[in-house]
């Protein structure tokens, strides 16, 4: 690899240049070795975990087409494809920003971002490009948690818009709050990797949006009996769920935020095993519950049952011990269980299971942090999760109105009847299998 | 990221505290640098082995679910994801200790594994927990390959207590016979990442399994005619095979241990590429003979015969060279092409080839190794393979004796009739898809 | 763990024997850790990246079998696991000597790849069985382009032979003018990751293919209309155009070709942004064009937007600002909109749109260079793209017709009608979905 070659030695140089000071920089000491080293090992912990948790966006696309019926496959994939490019173009145009510069108690500044020149040393402790991708994926993830919920019924572009605000306004202002050293950071809120961050916040937005945009056609009879509406492939469902599973490692693992000792690098291992565990935990305790109770598995509580112990050890996955994580992870699955006939009742309609998963696991974990972490406070955790709430509903309501009001948000009952994928599409899923 | 930053610079503080003895611990000095940046590069190689090997769970999910009749998908999911979580939490509760601490001879101690504290620095070359993780999922693994054996037929609860004893207390002692340092490596067997450890014992159990369920109803008329049951997937099964092509990189190239510094980071590079050799000689060798013998050539054979050759190399990816490697993965996919219909000659019914592609093509690998490897040696191979082979199969056939006289194993004519989706999960796989 | 610590150990003095000189080798010093540090993290940067780009294998397996009908998934599941096995093992033959190895002006040695021993330390910046993987990876990428395009017709053993030839001889004596040091590298010719070298290489490799095959039966009517034949699986595309774009992380980012200091890991962060935001672009403007144009927002459009703009990007991801990537791609997102259309017109049949995808807009990303990258030249450019483009074709042509006329390249009429699952593999790929 000859001229490759010499690009790498070009580099090389230019470090060296830099280090030996030839550049006018600073000497190769010990101290600047080990930084380096440090540096490099960081951004590789976002780049790393960043992929990772790009590859969710996957698994949210397998998961809800998995669990939507035939006619709307298409449209889901469609809308998850979509919802990941916009949340990338948000985040770099107002999102990020928004989020961490200049950031006062309640909001940043709105500015596109840009990062150091090609070639560039940067400062601090890991490459700011490699921080501004870690955080995308994290933004987007926001939006993929809503499309499940609201999925079947709501419109392409409406729904689109919807995320363009959500991942370019909504969750960075949340966001800054806690990660953006905002007001609910210098209370002492704690959420790790982001159970009310990320997920809280998306499953207050999947909320109003299945609240206001209603239940699907046919859901709930007038008698008030749900009609069950089983979701199109379950190797699919199985497989986005296996996905999410392994990008929350990133997720979780990533949001350490540092990798270049030996205390992080362990502390990270750590949360790879307490992420792991708690999934675990959710799978099993849903299971069981599910046998009790009905003396049949159903294989999507199982499924939810794995994400929610996911979302409840995402608040705090590091200070737990292995027993205390499955424990979290547990109630997560229990969670799941109990609350998805509860939405039900109130006939809401959420279709993959977003709201349990996503929303009240959340909580839980958010409320869960002073259990194991004696810098947490239940009061200022609950704070936090109200505050949160109010602002993401409010706003999320404000939107989905608008857009209603607007565009529309729902589709008409003939295309909801055909499917959106021959109505909005013009593609079947599986034009083969009538 | 301002507050992120701070926790970030808190670790720093904490790592800098330590080496520069503010906290009364060493020096930093030109060593301990070198010795801390080994560490973390250890560690990110348990790590990322690690996260790939997870993922492994996945492809198996997928391949038995491409490889199962539909009626059967929803429960084949539904197992796996219960296995991998079980095998988690086993291996925490006493696998680890039984496979690694307190080595006797033949058997470690009862006890739940727990690792040093968050911001703890640990002492050794890697992070214990990431070692823990990197271990627990080659545990799952072992499990994974029953599954797909004994799959169509074997009720959810009976199996999922299988699992929790072969991942806590089965695999874990035999493992500890070489990996923990007992009798079989002081007798100098080789193993490198796991073709009998791990493939075998799983091959082994699967076997045990197959034969004590029997076949599934129909597989074999009483003429002593195969009846095929072709697999609902093809994709789903290729799918399969493909994640656990990539899982395998992990699996063989973490299985280096070490990755911090020249000669090992350069080794774990070779094993990648024989890794991947070996495997693609078991694709054509498969397909070459499938289209010398039969003219048409069988997908699945070429993907099991991808997995015999991965499973092939697994005994000593690091001392082949290529050549060699296309070799060694080349047989494992002849084995296929011969094995599975000298199973069915028994009337063994392994619904997806698990036996050939981990059990036999195990011991190929395993015996090969002295052929590479000059500290390796034929007698010793053997003895060890039949050691694991005893083992297990003694161990599994009591487990399953002692289940099928309890719980009983097997579903009833008409379960399995109507699918085991229907009567033990409540939920279709493709409901749509009459 | 402890016998296998004892390897552990055994390596590390190894190293260390060799660092301090014990094995006649240099000193420990500054440099020295510091130059083994970037050793570590190149290599680790082409193992990462290569499995990330192997992992692209399954991409367009999946992205294929989602797009045939049918008929013909499991014999495009074949296709993609062969040819990746082929790649694999034609490149160690002759391909990775051909394209680097006494590398003259237009083509370099034939001799089957080898590398240092187990525990060897290797020289140069990185382990050269690491860049052999990572080559690798890219070499069976240009043949997955091929597999697409010339779907449900072109028989399973003569296109493998035709990727023999591909992987081990076109390609590398292709790539080896540029990345071999050759003579396109000589006139400044800039293609960072292989717009060009890797994508529209096989392009055109795709192109004379699906002309000299001619379309399937029944896609063009006589009177010039084209019947649709929609893909058989919206969600296994969706699936594969998501691992691709996971992929191309690695593609991108592992170019860099170093990662053992700020500036280079900055630098990656920096490519793994505008591969994310040339995709986003590309789906954001393939679903706005076909919305406006056609009121419906064909999902494969915004499938193959999103793969044009990660082709778009990959001749320079490093210089653009993060608009311009966004800009790059969209404009690929568009060539896809109109490309697909216009090949119709000419009755070119490519099943996947391949061509469109992987010919056109990597000819757009080589020629977009130059806005960005002041070291490139629109005609140094245009006269690489040129050369490719002649040679590719005119190579590519002599074996499909010295194929066509010895082997036969074309499944017989009564073969397509049936489809080519029941005809050469035997093995359908949804057999309870009739």
């Amino acid at each position: 690899m000859y001229r490759r070659n010499l690009a790498l030695a070009a580099a090389a140089l230019g470090a060296l240049a830099v280090l030996t000071g030839t550049a006018g920089a600073q000497e190769v000491t010990l101290e600047s070795v080990q930084a380096e080293t440090a540096f490099v090992f960081n951004t590789l912990l976002f780049l790393m975990g960043g992929f990772l948790v790009m590859f969710m966006a996957a698994g949210f696309a397998m998961l809800e087409a998995g669990l939507v019926r035939k006619k709307n496959v298409s449209m889901q994939c469609l809308k998850n494809i979509g919802l990941y490019s916009l949340a990338g173009i948000m985040y770099w145009c107002v999102g990020y920003s928004l989020m961490y510069t200049d950031v006062a108690s309640y909001i940043g500044t709105f500015a596109p971002y840009s990062w150091p020149e090609a070639g560039a040393v940067n400062e601090g402790d890991y490459s700011v490009g490699s921080d501004w991708f870690f955080q995308m994926v994290f933004c987007a993830t926001t939006a993929s948690i809503v499309s499940g919920a609201v999925a079947e019924r709501i419109k392409l572009w409406p729904f689109l818009i919807f995320v363009a605000i959500l991942t370019g306004i909504i969750y960075p202002i949340a966001g800054s709050w806690k990660w953006g050293a905002g007001f609910l950071d210098q209370m002492g809120f704690l959420d790790f990797a982001g159970s009310t961050l990320v997920h809280s916040v998306g499953g207050w937005a999947a909320l109003t949006g299945a609240i206001i945009l209603g239940a699907r056609s046919g859901k709930y009879t007038p008698e008030g009996q749900v009609v069950p509406m089983p979701g199109s492939s379950i190797p699919l469902a199985t497989l986005g769920t296996f996905i999410l599973w392994l990008g929350w490692f990133g997720f979780n693992g990533g949001s350490q935020l540092a990798f270049g000792d030996n205390a992080n690098a362990s502390d990270v291992s750590r949360i790879f095993i307490n992420t792991n565990l708690a999934a675990a935990g959710g799978v099993i305790v849903a299971m069981l519950i599910m046998q009790a109770r009905y003396k049949k598995v159903d294989v999507t509580m199982a499924l939810n049952g794995a994400l929610a112990g996911l979302v409840s050890i995402t608040a705090e996955p590091l200070t737990p011990g292995p027993l205390m994580a499955i424990i979290i992870g547990g109630v997560g699955g229990a969670i799941v269980v109990f609350t998805v006939p509860l939405l039900d009742k109130f006939k809401i309609d959420d279709v993959v299971g977003a709201i349990p998963v996503h929303l009240v696991a959340g909580i839980w974990g958010t409320l869960a942090v002073p259990i194991t972490n004696s810098d947490g406070s239940f009061v200022t955790q609950a704070v936090g999760i109200v505050a949160y709430g109010v602002f993401t509903v409010i706003a999320c309501t404000i939107v989905w109105f608008a857009l209603k009001m607007t565009l529309g948000i729902r589709a008409s009952q003939e295309e909801e009847r055909q499917g959106l994928d021959k109505a909005e599409i013009g593609v079947e899923a599986y034009p083969e299998f009538a």
